[in-house]
């Protein structure tokens, strides 16, 4: 069994971005040298996530309203987490309906994806370093 | 190691509908001769989700409409993503909710399941082919 | 190929309640003797999350006014599924948002984590014995 191990590193320029890391991964796969395996990608802070859906810009536009919506930034004081200093209660909350992770199939030396499929980092609480880890395992 | 790769197609009657895929998977696993190992069962496209839950149709209904009520249908204007000539919006915020893929063990060559636990194929814009992937790996 | 099985049990004395199980699944890591690989945890019931975020009690009290306002416990008739005679409609609910299952990277035979992330088993239909599944893969 082949394991691979690689981090990307974000600093995005807004506190709400998504950026496709498609072609990030794919070229993690070639260089792990795994032909049949699984690839697992997850934000590694509790403020982002890792989701698969389209590149379409409206779509983004969508989902940024939507989790708005559903968990929104002000004021601060509805989040508890906020009286701890931070001010990214709603970041955690976004991030669990956008998941943290996914796990993605390799089938011979490629990323298996249906037609429209495209992995994206997605931030909540930008504006500094942040990772995501790929791990590779398979032969 | 081995790994074993297979897929499901599926093309519902309605625009929402759940399928359970538990057989199919478990068929897999079967076919896969993996015996100790990991099994993804993820939907290929971006506006259908793959989920663990039960089988029980008055909890289906409750999820299409507490999903319909986190994020309509209509009006279709609603979305930005529905600019593009689609109507679909909604269904790629629905899949988030439900999630793209599930992870499950694989012990004595068989899916390790808790009592309830059973797979659902999720289709929010159906009535068209899509697909399921399911990739083993184990020994 | 290593493989290692292991089942946490829990008996919550809250109907929802949120338990940190990071260290219990750093031990089965150890246990299992596997340096490089991946390490899913899921729960085994199907009104139970497994998920991974900061351990803040302030957090943990947003997530739950958070999701008892996306999927409120009552009026126990809003969902179709308490006329099985069940009352735990909202908890098949909110678990889909928080979701079932983390997989994690193993490197060098620790759980391979960003700087805040913790494992939580989150409990939504409690007082009564449940269990966690953590099933381990790599070499």
């Amino acid at each position: 069994m082949k394991s691979y191990r690689k981090e990307l590193w974000f600093n995005t320029s807004k506190r709400v971005e998504f950026i496709n890391i498609t072609r990030e991964v794919e070229q993690a796969v070639f260089e792990s040298g795994v032909k049949e395996g699984l690839c697992l990608v997850n934000a590694m802070h509790i403020t982002a996530s890792v989701f698969i859906n389209d590149d379409e810009p409206g779509l983004h536009q969508d989902y940024k309203e939507w989790l708005e919506s559903l968990a929104p930034h002000k004021p601060l004081s509805r989040y508890k987490h906020n009286l701890t200093g931070e001010d990214n209660g709603d970041a955690h909350l976004k991030r669990q309906v956008m998941g943290r992770e996914v796990v993605v199939a390799i089938t011979e030396g490629r990323l298996d994806f249906g037609p429209w499929e495209q992995i994206f980092y997605g931030e909540f609480d930008g504006q500094r370093p942040k990772r995501v880890l790929i791990k590779i395992i398979g032969e």
